[in-house]
């Protein structure tokens, strides 16, 4: 944590000092909501649209915000601004605050506490690019109602992620009870089959994240080499897709070449893929 | 917070001095356990029991302790010894510990945080006994597989919490996906009906009480005055019931009149359950 740059309600902290009260909601119940953005150059990739997931996940969770949008906005420029790194990882985290007593009734917390870390950005490994990485499913536990708000309550991903590790691979796909691909543990999922680009619809209980959004927009602008469609998809779909990636803020496109032991299509990462990745990086940098 | 006495790690901190890193997991994710019992007169309350459950919530989230019994029942004494208080609750948290990197892989945590809170325990409002309580139904999102374990993810709870709270009601019981009641938000449900006591069993997807134990554990030692029933049951069966109520270590039995605005039984804190309550006190002061 010796990279990070924390502010903690306005106030700039190297990591190993921040600290938050045991009493905060975050840490007692898991009562908190987030975002993950990242900036290029010294600038925030994207802000408002994070700050617009932030306060829909504050509305889900009946979380009254209160920092306004220009507040926070503020105190991301402010651990921007004084960090000396160009291209950064930024966690926005707001809880519901700090309780006087324990107790789950959220009026013992007046006001959110609010934590942006900060670190500089590690490219991703190439092999990455060179190789692609594997996937596990997990069949998820929890039913979807809770699914499209950013909460702190990651146990389950946490381990979904961790068998996946176990089973040497990089993550795992979440999978309802209705047998569809929601998404991974922290990304969103993404299959080429016949030259159609396809990725689960919110409905199916995902997070919308803001590089599957910016994916598309490039679509609508026709800025895409193929037709994108929403539809749901089975664990067999992502099995016999010729290609698959994640999408994530922090890690661009990622290639998938291995599910469940399996090779995707000829087990390298996928032309259509790479490609993908070249023309979202232009977006992003031109964004 | 100001009457709590907080150890952390085995520092001892007075309430508002109490901080974790902002790193700590059970902050980041909700990957934390926890488990709350009391004192009489300076002696924790059926502790070994307490541990045996959250030994058994740290294997279900596949965290690994490195706390040992004997560290863990040294740190709940050493904070009791430091308190005036002769009566108080504990509240003991478990997290899988401090990550050096923002990440879901549990490797970047080296060994576990624990924090136990103590604040002296408060009389129940004597209302409980005179009116009782009232109770409104929360259907829960989540499906059961989580339920077993006493993890820091209680945003669900919380939400059914307050919602109650709005409707002027008490509390909730919480209804699994098979209409069953588990248990109410921090406490376990029970009904009686032509004189007999009924509670859910544990694979409706719930907690197993210590209080809700030491009935059971009563009722084999045939020191209840009605036989004891654990069977799935409906929101019907709580609502045609003669009487109703909740337990927890830290209120012991509270009798509940009114379900969804409709009185139980005759609207008045059941015979049986104060019996039940005076035959728990009695079997709770000798343990």
């Amino acid at each position: 944590m010796d990279d990070y740059l924390v502010n903690i309600n306005g106030e700039l902290f190297l990591g190993p000092e921040a600290k938050i009260s045991v009493f905060d909601r975050g840490f007692l119940y898991g009562d908190s909501i987030y975002e993950a953005t990242r900036t290029f150059n010294k600038k925030a990739f994207r802000l408002n649209l994070h700050l617009d997931r932030l306060f829909f996940s504050a509305e889900k969770i009946d979380m009254p915000l209160t920092y306004t949008r220009k507040e926070l906005i503020a105190e991301v420029e402010k651990t921007i601004s004084a960090s000396a790194h160009k291209d950064a990882s930024i966690r926005i985290v707001v809880t519901r605050g700090t309780n006087s007593e324990i107790s789950l009734n959220p009026k013992f917390a007046e006001k959110n506490n609010l934590v942006i870390f900060l670190k500089p950005i590690k490219p991703n490994p190439s092999s990455w690019l060179s190789e692609g990485v594997s996937m596990i499913f997990h069949h998820k536990s929890q039913s979807l109602s809770g699914a499209f708000a950013k909460t702190g309550n990651y146990q389950e991903n946490m381990l979904a992620h961790k068998a996946a590790v176990e089973k040497e691979a990089y993550d795992a796909f979440m999978v309802n009870s209705d047998g569809h691909i929601t998404e991974a543990t922290t990304s969103n999922a993404w299959i080429i089959k016949d030259n159609i680009l396809y990725t689960p619809p919110l409905d199916d209980g995902l997070l919308g994240g803001i590089t599957r959004l910016a994916l598309i927009e490039m679509s609508q602008a026709q800025l895409l080499p193929i037709p994108l469609v929403l539809k749901s998809l089975s664990t067999d779909d992502f099995i016999k897709a010729d290609e698959c990636f994640i999408t994530s803020t922090m890690r661009n496109l990622v290639p998938v070449t291995k599910i469940e032991g399996r090779p995707v299509g000829d087990g390298r990462p996928g032309t259509l893929t790479l490609r993908l990745l070249s023309l979202y990086l232009d977006f992003a940098h031109k964004d």
